[in-house]
């Protein structure tokens, strides 16, 4: 018998280190077809151990095929099992770590400090307490169906929005939406009509298909819906009640003519609702949702009200897509998980979303405020403020500017994190000159020092050019 | 001024219900382009409410576009906003109900009663208290990373699977894994290969997209992998440790083929090890990941072992395929909910899911125990149980019988809710005489009692024909 090298760390049991040895010599050719294995007897006293290891490791053997047993005969490697010698895998790298980044105005980060933490942890303790077994079994991928209804009430008192509860669909955040709807909506020749500029997430989910698609350039009025005329269109993509990025409020000429457009030309309205819960200045913004809702389809998220990793978000369907949907959702993943859902709909129906939206809306408005006076202390009139009163973002217009690679390369220095607005637009030299600032996330102390950074940033690539 | 139907419930605001109005009348037409409305003086003494009110409602028409202000004017509603009438959507019908089913046989549902469910809750309390604020922000789309690393301990120590925390990447279920990959491993002109019969989600998956299918046909070793030589394929999919729906193990023979093929011929194998954690004699079948983990995406879940609406399961991906992942699961839905990834990688690194496994082998290992006996004393020889000692599942096969129309009626009298295996089969006359008997969830009580009622609806069918 020779020498045995067993492999495997401790951690594995030593028949499976025997098994594996085995194996190891079988797929090697070491061992090959009908070589007679020692008797479990004759191994188990060569090793020192007891002959119930030995049995067991056989056992894996021959029940994975690698040996064959016959009645009074000795075991045997079965026939055609050997394998080339194959390459290792040379040692993964670490992943990219994240560049230090004290000033960064990277957008959709809501402020996570002042989440009611305790109260949250009491909704998901109660959920998990008063939820029945069978709720942690497979659910309807339609969701959760008591946070179905209570998204409805909260659509209805707090944006006006009538939608019954049937038409909830609940998604693992707004992004699925997307990402469920886009081949759900896809007809073929036919466009995805977004915004220019745009965020890139719904971009990369068109493309990713190899969907075409059309742009609609933005001005203060929202997208130019007329660029739809005569096109053929799956979809049109907007964000209505807070343009993404450029944060105008789509008219109300426009919404009526693209709810037309749509009927005529059998097309879906994608409605993107991602944060008009924060406006500072008057009532939220009414969705175009309720001018059609055969026709639009209404997509809300509490990533950036509550925090981006609970994961929940919803659709509003029109009837026609819901058995669709249905179907799709349960080859995607299924379901939420229920733990959160029931929570969040305790957290609803308690106003505990209403009480903390009211918290937050008075502090963004105060950060908003910082932000615009930072702006002006360090810009004066040479940067203009775009958009609505709304949101946990800014774009910011230096007429004249270019923001190119000395401007990139003086914020990276500087360790400040900004977009241009170029990043997100299908013509990128039309806003050059614009720049986006997320500020939900950041005190108006480091609004204040990070805006001071900026400056000395615009300043240096002024320079440089 | 006439007088004004304020339409919406008593949840909506007066202002919205005054705004509400106004829109109605202006989009049905009643008040078109140019004509005036009232002072917000006179409006708000016509009404009896207060002139703060009807001024938020003419700020939120004003906002939307829906009318023009011109200081020093009245307000005027802006030009082309009259849509036709649209038609209400007839009322949704209710989903429909699950049929009352005193003996369900039904796959794929594990016994949550004996689910450790108040240690479960200290792991989330423990969680959400001990995870830093920054961890509900957006992560990374590859997984909540300590999840990673103790997935990778628990597959050695459970499995003697040696895999890098850097291959693991966290999915919502298996499901998702399978929804991620289908297109990301598609080469155009390829086929996807399937086990016939086998599950009809992976089925769903790839005909959904419009993918060709592969039949693989399953005898008592498993897949008959010699159907793929010469074939154009994208991938094969396998249930290597336990064939769904049929049990078999897939030989070493076979095993080494598969392998030495998709090296040849260029494709990935897809390991679907949905229950092998649940083997009643022996130790767990090994994963054929060992054999090429360059070649091989490992995918698992811990529906089965802890809860399905726990939503999380794991792919074990070879490099080659990591970034595209990333890429693709920022854009289906970018994460999991990160308190259950947190919570899990509590319970395996104190071993509580160890435990509780143990414990559910046991259990499980009786209720098969139970179904055998209790299929014997219904069937006697008339029944044969195929497949391994394991798993949540049995399939039976009763030669010569048919189980088509008659049977079903019978089964749906009864109450007894029972698949046949043609369902999952290709070719489904093939499988008319197979039975598939989901038990995980049942008590032996119920499994005796569900037996007795199946050989009724066995018996009556017989008659009817």
């Amino acid at each position: 018998m020779p020498e045995m090298d067993l492999p495997g760390s401790a951690a594995v049991g030593l028949s499976r280190r025997l098994y594996l040895s085995f194996k190891q010599r079988i797929l090697s050719g070491e061992l090959s077809q009908g070589d007679v294995l020692p008797s479990t007897r004759e191994l188990a006293k060569a090793l020192g151990v007891s002959r119930n290891t030995v049995c067991a490791a056989y056992d894996m053997l021959w029940t994975e095929g690698y040996i064959l047993n016959h009645p009074g005969a000795p075991s045997r490697v079965a026939p055609d099992l050997t394998l080339t010698p194959r390459d290792r895998s040379p040692t993964p790298q670490a992943l990219p770590q994240p560049v230090l980044c004290p000033w960064d105005f990277h957008t959709g980060q809501p402020d996570l400090s002042l989440f009611p933490w305790s109260l949250w942890s009491h909704m998901l303790r109660d959920a998990a307490a008063t939820l029945s077994v069978q709720a942690f079994a497979y659910g309807s991928p339609k969701g959760y169906e008591p946070l179905c209804v209570e998204i409805a009430h909260w659509l209805l008192r707090s944006r006006g929005m009538e939608v019954a509860p049937e038409s909830v669909f609940i998604t693992s955040g707004a992004t699925q939406a997307f990402h469920l709807l886009v081949p759900m909506l896809h007809r073929p020749g036919c466009a995805f009509a977004l915004e220019d500029p745009s965020h890139p997430g719904i971009r990369a989910t068109v493309a990713d298909r190899g969907f075409p698609l059309l742009w609609l350039p933005v001005d203060g009025q929202g997208a130019d819906v007329s660029a739809l005329h005569g096109q053929a269109v799956s979809a049109v993509y907007a964000t209505p009640s807070h343009q993404f990025p450029l944060g105008g409020i789509l008219s109300a000429t426009r919404r009526t003519a693209l709810v037309r457009m749509a009927t005529e030309q059998n097309f879906y309205i994608l409605e993107d609702d991602y944060d008009s819960e924060y406006r500072y200045i008057g009532a939220p913004v009414t969705p175009m949702h309720a001018l059609a809702p055969e026709r639009v389809i209404y997509v809300g998220t509490f990533s950036k009200t509550l925090f981006p990793a609970l994961r929940i978000g919803f659709a509003i369907l029109p009837e026609a897509l819901r058995e669709r949907w249905l179907h799709d959702r349960m080859y995607a993943d299924v379901q939420n998980p229920v733990l959160e859902q029931a929570a969040l709909a305790a957290f609803l129906r308690t106003r505990g979303v209403d009480r903390h939206l009211r918290t937050m809306r008075r502090t963004y408005s105060e950060k908003r405020k910082a932000l615009l006076s930072a702006l002006y202390t360090a810009f004066g009139e040479e940067a203009l403020a775009l958009g609505d009163a709304s949101g946990l973002h800014m774009t910011l217009h230096f007429p004249g500017k270019h923001f190119g690679a000395p401007f990139a390369q003086a914020c990276r220095e500087a360790g400040v994190r900004i977009d241009s607005v170029s990043v997100y637009a299908a013509r990128p030299q039309d806003y050059a000159g614009y720049l986006l600032l997320g500020y939900g996330h950041l005190t108006p102390a480091q609004i204040y020092d990070g805006i001071a950074a900026l400056r000395i940033c615009v300043a240096t690539a002024a320079l440089a050019e």
